[in-house]
Parts: C-alpha cells; structure tokens; sequence
C-alpha cells in the first residue's frame, strides 16, 4: 500500500531508495528457571561467538570506509567479549541459579557497569560504556532480535529513525546514504543540520516514519515540498524521477555562480561561507563556492566515540580544513557539548534543563584541561591557513575574558617551547544569548568578530525550546525582537570597527537574506548547499533599497507581517 | 555532636525547632517466593488496615486544620483502600504465585495505574494518581517504613527536604511550620518563595541537610546569613536566641511605617506591593504594609489536589483577595503552570527542557477550557475590588491578542446573562522573556500595564536555568543586560502613559531598589516580609540621585562592578 507522511522540509533535493531503520531494538525479557543449565550455558557461548564475529565484521568494515579512529571502538568491544572476568562470572551464574541467559548476562553486566561508573578514573568509565555496548549485542543474539548496525550499510539507503544523533551520524558510510526521515525534530535539529551538510534530502518531525515504514519499503524523500511517500506507484516514482531532474537543472543553473563573488546590485559584497562538522565536508564547500567556513563545530570530533581526542589528533583535523580553504577564513567554534550534544564518557549530570545548562565555554572554563588541549590544537594549526577562534556560548565579558586569557597562555607556552603560531588571529564571539546580544557595544570594545547563532538566540529570546513539537511555533526567526537584537550586535560591531557574521539557520533562509543585507550584516554562514542559491538572490537585491525594508520591519509588530512585508517589498 | 551547614539565606529570620523531614521514602523491595501464602495475605490485611486508620486520622486533621478541600484527596484514599475490584485480584495474586504481598501489590497496582492513565477522561487519570499514593502507604507498611505526614505536624519544626514542591507545602499545617531548610535550590526556589510569603526563616540549597540531619535533632534555621545549626550547643543556642531578639527590635522599628506611603527624600513617590499565593498570606500584607497585590500566582489553587478547581471555588478564593484589600490594587496573574510547576492531573507529557516548554499562556491558549473558566470567576469577582488581570509568559503579541480576546468573550457572555463586571478591570503582562521586552514598545500600545518578572526573565536573558546549581554564577540580576531590558520596559510604558512593575525577587532587593527607583519603577511587588524594609530604604533615597547612579550602570561592563557601583553610590 501506498502513502504519504508530512514533515518538515530540513535539507533540500530528491532521493529514491530502500528503507533502513536506525531504532534502538526492544530487548526487553523475562527472568526464566532453567532447566538444563548446560543447554542454557551453550547458548550463551552461541550468542558470544556470533557477537565476536559480527564485531569482526563491523571493525573491518568500518576501518576501511571510516578509518582507523572509527574501527577502534569495535576492538575494544571484541576485547570484552574476551574478558573472562566478565564472561565466567555470566556462566557460573546461569549454573548456580538455574537461570536464563538473558538475565545472568544483565544482571552481571550491570554490576560491572555500575563498579566502573563508580570509579573516579576517565578509563573505567569508557570500559562501562564498552560493556553496555556489548550486553546489548550479545542480548540482541540471544533474543533473536535484530540490532541496527550503521557501519555495515552497503547499499544505497533511506535512513527512517525516531531521531538521529551525532553519534548515530558519525558511524554513517556517506556513499551510501541517500536521504533521511525521522519523527521528530525540526529544521534545526542535528538530524537537520547533519543532512544539509552531508547534501541529501531530508524530511524531520514527520511523526511516524518510524512506526510506517519497514526495512525495506521503497522510500522517496521530498526534501523540497517536505513529503515522504511509502511504497509509491510506478507513475509517482517517474514523476518523482522527473522533478528530481528539473532541481538538478536548477542547481546547474546556480552551479555556474561558484566563482562569482556575492556583490548585490548595487555593487555591497558580502561573504557567504559554510558550516561544517569534519573536514569530510570541505567538498560540499569547494563544490558550492563558499567563500570561507564561517562555523566549524569541533564537536564532531568528540562524538561517536569513547574518549576525549588527543591534540595531535585535533591539530591534524584543524590542519585539514585550514590547508583546505588555502587562505580562506575559517572560524573554529571552541567546544560546544551539552544541551541536546552528550558526551557519554565525560559522565555529566542529567539536567532538567539541559538547553539552559552546563554546556559549551560554561564547561570548557571549568574542565579546563579539555579546553586547553582544544586551544593548543589550533594554536599549533594557526600556521596552516587564516584561523579565527570563536568561543560559544557567551552569556557575560567574564567568560569571554577568562576564555581569551587561558588562550594567552597556552599561546605562550607554545612560543617558549619555539613551536611556530599565527600572530594575527582574530579571537571572536557566538552572539546566541539574549544579554550579549543586549551588551554587544561593551563586547564590540574587546572581541574581533561577532557571529550570530541565530538558532539558540531565538529559542532563548522566545523561552521556547526549538526542539519541542509543542512549543516549535514560537520559534520565529522573523519576529522584530529578534531581528532588532540582530541589528544592536551588527551596529555595535561596526562602530568599533569589526566585523559581524551569522552562522544559525536563518543566513540563508529566502526571507532573512533581505533583511541581513539591508542590516549591514557583513558575512553569511549557512549549509554549503545554500550557498549559490543565496548568491543567486544577493546578487539580484540592491543594499539600498534592502535598509529601506529593515527600517519598516524593525517596526513591525509580528512574525507573520515580517514575511509578508519581505514578499511584497521584494517582488516589486 | 553538633555542625554547621552553609546554605543560601532565602528568607529573613532565625527559628530553632525540632527536625521534621519531609523526604520520599526508600520503597524498594525484592520479588521473594513465600512459603506460607496465607501468612502472606494476613500480612497484606494487616498493612491495609493499618493504612486505613492512618488515612482516617490524617483526613480529620486535615479537615481540622486545613479544611474541607484539602481533606477531600483523603476520602478519595480511603475509597481506593477498600475497593474489592484492586484488594481481591493482589490476594489472588499472593495465593495463585505465592510471591510476597509487596510484590503483588505492587504489579497489581501498576496495571491499574497504567489503564486508566491511558485513558482519555480526567476523571479516571486522577484514579491512577491516587491508587498511586495508596500503594504507596501500603508499601510503607508492608517495608516497615516510615512515610512522612506533613499534615500530621502537631508541634512546632523545622522542615527538611531535598527540595519542597508546591503540593508539599499545600498541605503544611503553618501554625507549626518554624522553619524549612533544604539540599537544593535558589532564592528564587519555590522554596525560598513560599518561607518568604509564610514568613518564616529558611536556607536553602545547603545541599546535604537531608544527609546530616535526623527526625527530632535541634536545628537552628539562621536565615540572615545562609546557616544551619545541627544540635547546637547551649551556648549557641542562647547566642540565636538574643540575635532572634534583635531581629525583632529591628523589625519594630520598620513596623513603625506600616501606615506611611512609600516617597523618596525628594518627594517620588511608588507603591510597594505584595506577591502572595493564596487567600491566607492577606495577613501578612496587612501586617506589613502593602499597598496592593502587585502579583497573584493562581497556581496554588490548582496543586495538591486532584482535579481542577470549580469555577465557585476560584470566585471564592479570588473574592476573598479583593474584599480584604478594600479596594487596594490586586494584579492576578492567570495561571502559570509548568516548568517547575506541575500539576500530575493534566498528565501533561515529559518535556526535555520544561523551563522553555509548555507552559502558562501557552497552555491557557490551549486548553481553552482551563482559561476560560478562571477568567469566568475572576471577571464575577471584579466587582469586590481593585481588579487587575496579568498574563504570564507572553512572548509575542499575537499571544497577548488572543488571551485578551477570550477575556473579552467570557466578559460578554456573563454581562448579556446579567452578571455584574467591573467595567474598568486593567489588562497587562508579565514581562520575564526577552523578545517582549525588546518589544515593549510595541506592546505598550496595547496593554494597560507591565509586571516585569525578573527571576524567568534573568533566566533565559543569561540562558541559564536558576535552579541549576552548576550554571546558578550565571543568575546575575545586575548584569547591565538585565538592567537595559528592564529600562526599555519601563520607557515604553511611560511613553504611552501605562505603569510598569516589577515581582520578581529583584523589586525588593537592596542593591537593585536603588537603580529601580532610579529607572523610574512605578511598583515594586515582592514577599509582604521585604517590603518595610525596602520601604525604609526608599525613604532615605533620592530618586533624582538614583537616576544618575542608573545611567551608569547602564554602560557597565559587569554584574560585579553594578554590585560595586550602587554600594559605593548609596554610601555616598
């Protein structure tokens, strides 16, 4: 049967292919009295091996399509499925208590768990997070349920899940993931911002994909109009196959922008530039004509994965993106974990508000160690290309002042210990927090850049978590409150002479553009795969006669009048 | 052996008592097989009927001490106890698997509760909440632990809790409630909130008094410096107990000016409001001088109960405020629930961060039938007194629009069914999320009056959550952010000629009193306990001095040197 589920649309484009679910499998069971305890002993040893070799397969896999790194965490699975201090303990049980498998898995597993979350040494917790990992296969075998295995996808996919997490994302072969679905979410959620960075469709928050669709199911993802269909009819698969077409059309239209430079009618150049979450994506960057990376989230390289990076590795990444852009700017966000971002090896306390919390520089001031081997990373990168630190988070000058400090002195350290760094690197700001927003000519005194991340300043300036179905209708890019902060951070920067970006969403949203352009807003940070079609509008708007718009709209009342007076003025 | 605790000072005063602690029970128990089952049903009998006159004693208390409505929750018990259709099927369970009573209870019970929390009518999702709280007491009985009976006080103590709910404090017997201290939270806690407006002493969040402190050891609650005494010594005893006696002498003296108006050394005069909860904090305004309810919070008329309140009993409640403010302003706020306020009745969903969630006008606007009812009884009880009605967390007009367009609807209904309304009620908001402080300007036009509520609004101005011990630095009421956005409300309202007040802790505190004199504050709502003392501060002030102190720290760098600034300014 066919059908057809609404959502969002979150990254533009077409796909067709097969369904692949990424759900976490039920595998919950009962407590059982066994009869023979040898059976039940064997089918354990049963389940462990098949475990050992799927491990196997996963690792070698996924070293040679996500590389070394990515394997490792599989061989320390396959060391503790090798821990006869783990399994022995499993098997006297089922002998001693008569009972099944399952249960003298769990309940051996979860004492280990908790001994070694328990412990006040970085290593053992990973080793807790090691063992939950393989108690869930080993389970998975044992029920005959069958678990998710990212890595191994080796045919081209839809991806259904509930929601996808950078970590989930992380373990994703790229060839081979043509579009995503999940239930919930919105435009700016990770699932979101992951799929217009990797350029394929994707559809968020359409509520039931996961509960519809069958691994399998023949799926399309309309990216554009926000549509999944479900096993279409051939007729709609071809029409589907033709307007997939006429996009491609329209992206070689825009394709022959990608030298250009983004100067509007009236002869103002801005620079657009790309977010981006690894050096794997400095080729969408390339093939989009991006001017520079106006945000590079580090905390990718902290994801998917059961240990801090070490600086070396760091320093190669930043190296990467920095010889990358071959002088180009890049902007280097400092770490931003916490909110809807989890670490589980840094073993953070839940929070009841995670999105007001402990996150980003509030974390980094106070696990400076973290902190400082991220700085010395790209201290020892600067040398490479045109670096820009920013610091995410900023809520009051302290923070920003005690974060610049600790980067004064690893900045020494380094030029005692005779290692080369960059003497001109701009040292800047995420403007995201109401009150720096509000404060921004005090900070416009000190920092060298501004950008705005306009997907936290509104979920804070409205009180409305952007990632809550109830709520998602507050978020209002356009609301005057938002757009007249946006105006206090772009003035207060040009009055002492620096310069202002915005890296959220809204840089390249069709009605923001206009209103950025006639605020004076000197650089756009956005997915690389919006970048031509924003050039291709710039180029058509004239500065000018865009101030004349941001006067009337500051003054407006609502939302809704903003992208009403925006399509008017903009027709004419 | 006796310690000290360090806390934060939430509300002025000492009080020494008696330990009461009011914390959730430990009720965890193993599933056992048992030998003689009906041993194990005469067991369950005997818990039952222990629970029952339990029950009973407390239900007459309560309707002794707090009246009918509150003991009602007691009777809705008791019928649970002896329904045969939950009592039969946990004996049978008992006899048909021989397990223990605690076990049979407990499964049998959480089948219930799940049934008929899955259903959709309020009337059975209440069942569940009190087969719930049965099952809890039953528990208690079988573990031979004890559960806490706050409505059972019967002498003079000092409470202490991890953290205290709203339903909690609902069913305090006040009279002998002499103090609370608790593990965690903020001044701007519950907590904290609730001891100000009983006006008894408390410290909060001195994070281990749960730990430490034991049912029926002395304890001194020092809430002018943020201290708890744990079986103090004779000698510190008396020491408190003449520090307790100057307190009082010191409060005297402000209770000189209970009968004074509020007016500045150069003759500016503002009024000094109350926020209270509930009909019987009246006292403690007349007691020390309000001039008004400057806010309030309805809330408490819906919690610790079981089903919303009637639209009479709201009218009851609503009218007693008015009359016995013989026609001083009182500005209602409209119901403000979620985030940290929940009400278990609505079974409102799991958010991930409640605090930018579903909540106050977001839910009135919703469940319209909730709104509509408490307008209906506020719009009868008009003709009492000085009415004002406020609604809470409005981020943008569109809300502000439709709140008031119902109130305009249920107004219209009540006069064509001949039912007298106050033709002159005013209609405001409350100020506490950024975007409408940024655009007070536009709301002024439309609204009669703003109420700033600083303790949300510092919240999501600095995006940090207050309750949230780890990021709590970052609650910075003097951060010129905060002190911009208050100045930007108050400007608004006098250019169109409306009144803007404030009820957040903020209003009566001693270092922000003179900036918001300064800025210009029309009304200044806080616990009725600050509001001689900030009175006699304002006295000694001169507003037109206080307006030069206010531009400078307009242009501060920081919520230290504003700190700094006003203690050196008003010592001058």
């Amino acid at each position: 049967m066919s059908s057809i589920l609404k959502g969002i649309a979150a990254s533009n484009g077409i796909a067709i292919a097969k369904a692949y679910r990424l759900v976490e499998p039920d595998l919950s069971f009962e407590k059982k009295s066994v009869d023979s305890v040898d059976q039940e002993v064997e089918r354990f040893q049963k389940a462990l091996s098949t475990s050992k070799s799927e491990l196997e397969a996963i690792r070698d896999k996924a070293n040679e399509d996500l590389g070394a790194d990515k394997a490792a965490i599989f061989d320390a699975h396959l060391l503790v499925l090798s821990d006869p201090e783990l399994v022995t303990p499993i098997e006297d049980k089922i002998k001693s208590d008569s009972v099944n498998a399952e249960y003298a898995l769990k309940e051996t597993a979860d004492m280990f768990i908790s001994m070694f979350e328990s412990m006040d040494n970085e290593y053992m917790k990973e080793r807790a997070a090691d063992i939950r990992d393989v108690t869930k296969r080993v389970l998975s075998h044992l029920l005959g349920v069958q678990i998710s295995n990212p890595s191994m996808i080796s045919e081209e996919v839809i991806i259904i899940a509930e929601d996808l997490t950078p970590s989930d994302t992380a373990q994703l072969n790229r060839q081979f993931v043509k579009g995503f679905t999940t239930d919930i979410g919105g435009r700016t959620s990770h699932s979101a911002i992951m799929a217009r960075s990797m350029e394929i469709p994707a559809v968020v928050g359409a509520k039931s994909v996961t509960s519809e669709i069958e691994n399998g199911d023949t799926i399309i993802v309309d990216g554009l109009n926000g549509e999944v269909h479900i096993n279409p009819t051939k007729e709609i698969v071809e029409e589907y196959e033709r307007e997939q077409a006429r996009y491609e059309d329209q992206k070689a239209e825009w394709a022959k922008l990608i030298n250009e430079k983004t100067v509007s009618s009236d002869g103002h150049h801005v620079e657009l530039a790309a977010n981006i979450g690894t050096p794997k994506d400095l080729e969408g960057v390339k093939n989009n004509g991006g001017e520079g990376i106006g945000l590079y989230r580090t905390e990718f390289l902290y994801m998917g994965r059961n240990e801090l990076p070490s600086e070396d590795e760091q320093f190669e990444a930043y190296k990467a993106v920095l010889e990358g852009l071959e002088g180009k700017p890049v902007v280097v966000r400092t770490l931003d974990i916490g909110g809807d971002k989890e670490l589980p090896y840094l073993n953070l306390p839940k929070e009841m508000n995670p999105f007001l919390g402990f996150r980003a520089i509030r974390l980094c001031l106070e696990k400076q160690g973290i902190f400082r081997t991220q700085l010395r990373a790209l201290l020892r990168a600067s040398q490479y290309g045109n670096l820009k630190i920013m610091f995410p988070m900023i809520s009051n000058l302290d923070e920003f002042r005690e974060a610049k400090s600790i980067l004064e002195e690893e900045k020494e350290k380094l030029v005692t210990d005779g290692i080369k760094v960059a003497n001109d690197i701009e040292v800047g700001i995420m403007v995201e927090i109401p009150s720096t927003a509000v404060m921004a000519d005090i900070f416009a005194k000190e920092v060298d850049f501004f950008s705005i991340g306009t997907n936290d300043l509104i979920q804070y300036t409205m009180a409305a978590d952007r990632m809550n179905e109830r709520v998602s209708y507050l978020y209002q890019p356009y609301n005057p409150a938002i757009l007249r902060l946006v105006k206090m951070v772009i003035d207060a920067a040009h009055k002492e002479g620096k310069w202002a970006g915005m890296c959220g969403e809204m840089a390249g949203d069709e009605i923001a553009v206009p209103i950025l352009l006639g605020l004076g807003l000197d650089e756009f940070s956005m997915s690389a795969t919006s970048i031509l079609k924003a050039r291709s509008q710039i180029l058509r708007l004239s500065k000018s006669e865009m101030q004349k718009l941001a006067e009337e709209v500051l003054n407006l009342q609502t939302n809704e009048q903003v992208i009403e007076t925006v399509k008017k003025f903009t027709k004419k």
